[in-house]
């Protein structure tokens, strides 16, 4: 059944990966499938140009290669972000069951789960088309040794699935490494090296045991990342007291927790490599014009320490921040002076700029 | 005007450069669109498990970046090459005109001039969809300052002729740098920086004018190359004499053109590092199996000069190689006795292996 959807396949470099953009002509609607998150601002920018509505963020799965775009592109877009239901993902919007169906417009997308290269991976299929995340590859397949894969599975998954579609459907993967763009149901059962009608379960398992694949190179941060949508983690929890309504942060916990918060230092320019110096990574917006701009421009979502000399004026300052909607904003307790006592690591810059 | 044919896209990474192979799938002829030299093994093998008949490779333009696969690809398959007949181009079997049709199956597929970014540069309008080349890339153009661009010409091919075409044609460029694979022609009325409908001649003329781009890396090798139709530059003409039906190559000539052939020491092994030596470069074949079974596999256009002691033995082999169908079969005249004597470079290897 071929379809009057208008399809943008797109391409990241890096990881070789394809998204796909689907738009619906007659009601503007569009969905996007695997978007890549150093690609986002090329995919928002392609959804405004052509002025349509995005509904759906599919993922095929929870990708080990790349981070995934669809958290951040909801926060920009309100789609929704659909996953396989087999994956217990909170960040998604929508868990789809087998053969669970969605709608573009009058157009029916469904949903087939395709376990075996990760347990969760879904295909999806509108129409003649499929796309089939690392399910099926042209003229390949994904890997199988990791995140609960399973040659097994993953050999049911194509043949007694996506092999049972008609030839002529076209296949859209989410990789290809040799520049080829999409292929067909009757030429990967024909012609894919591991998985065409003529090979065996036993052969299939025996091919994909003896792959003998490097781990990815962005899987450490990748798998983690794509479990929340390639959201950041939320904040850790800071140990603070309330003052007037303040968040109070002691400098040993500050000092503890280095590195998972920004550092504003409201003093002024020349009160920085003093002798009390700064706590290193430290931003100077002085309190006054400086900090109201910063905080004008800043995203309301970052979590902020300021500190001043005494913790005076980084008071006011964290005061003027929650006042703004900065919700994780703490007021660093005793300033430099307290953190120079307690002998914390500073830093003090001489010299010509 | 929709149409039934099948558009296979395919990427090369290192010059971003799209081929494209259509495929009538009434007739299983099919065409092939600014093929990549190196991509030639992928794109034979494509056609092979496709299994159509090529019929045409058609070149957009004279490419500076890449050299084209078009010459190599129309050996194994026959398909004839269309370029613009405003390139004279005799490796070209056919020279295209303005507006002119060629025919795949009932398909029409019409060259269209679009010289700007070279002199020579066609699209390809089949259906309701065009392959611009460098003429208008997706939010781009190519640039105009080599190859006889022209900002002036190039605004009018896109104004005038690309930009006429209806606002839903489909245009598929030669390259594209930010992983999109196509565009419209109405999106980029609208919307193309360089080129869209509210900017003038004027305008167009002066954006090019501060591009300021490097040269394109393999200019160099690919500009010559694909005038060419990629194929190697034909073999300098050797000045020689004729002995029995063998072309005879003094040893003047051959020192003069060092390089400009490949050459042949029929002697045998112990003789290659005697006092004597030999030439630089040659490789070791004696006259008797080991030359025979090398002449099995050679590619029969290539250029050969014998070489051995005085000329006796590597006679037999010239003799040997034109019977095989060697047609650049040269005797250096007086062999390595007369190469001395002259005091031409020879090498010596002693010692172990």
């Amino acid at each position: 059944m071929k379809n009057n959807l208008i399809l943008h396949q797109l391409f990241e470099n890096e990881s070789s990966t394809y998204s796909y953009l689907v738009i619906d002509p007659d009601t503007n609607e569009a969905l996007l499938i695997d978007p890549v998150i150093e690609m986002m601002e090329r995919d928002l920018r392609l959804i405004k140009d052509l002025g349509v509505s995005l509904k759906f963020i599919l993922d095929t799965h929870v990708h080990a290669d790349h981070i995934t775009g669809s958290g951040e592109i909801r926060k920009h877009t309100g789609a929704k972000i659909a996953m396989s239901s087999a994956y217990d993902m909170s960040c998604a919007d929508l868990h789809l069951d087998d053969n669970q169906i969605l709608m573009l417009g009058k157009h029916e997308i469904r949903a087939i789960h395709t376990p075996g290269h990760t347990s969760g991976c879904t295909s999806y299929q509108i129409g003649n088309w499929v796309f089939t995340g690392d399910a099926l590859l042209i003229r390949g397949c994904g890997r199988t040794d990791f995140q609960e894969g399973s040659s097994e599975h993953l050999f049911h998954s194509v043949r007694e699935k996506l092999f049972k579609l008609p030839d002529e459907t076209i296949v859209y993967p989410a990789h290809d490494y040799k520049g080829f763009t999409h292929t067909t149901i009757g030429v990967e059962k024909r012609l894919n090296p591991r998985l065409r009608m003529e090979n065996t379960k036993e052969q299939f398992i025996q091919i994909m045991s003896e792959l003998k694949l490097a781990q990815p190179k962005k899987i450490v941060e990748s798998v983690p990342a794509n479990l929340l949508c390639g959201l950041p983690a939320p904040f850790p929890e800071l140990a603070s007291t309330e003052n007037e309504g303040v968040s109070i942060l002691s400098p040993e916990e500050a000092h503890k927790r280095l590195g998972q918060f920004r550092i504003i230092d409201v003093r002024g320019e020349d009160e920085l490599n003093n002798e009390l110096g700064h706590i290193p990574g430290a931003r100077l917006e002085t309190l006054g014009d400086p900090l109201s701009h910063f905080l004008q421009n800043a995203p309301k979502d970052e979590q902020f320490v300021f500190v001043c000399r005494s913790g005076k004026r980084s008071l006011e300052a964290t005061k003027l921040a929650k006042s703004k909607g900065f919700k994780h904003s703490y007021n660093l307790e005793g300033g430099m002076i307290r953190w120079n006592e307690l002998h914390y690591p500073t830093q003090i810059e001489r010299g010509g700029s």
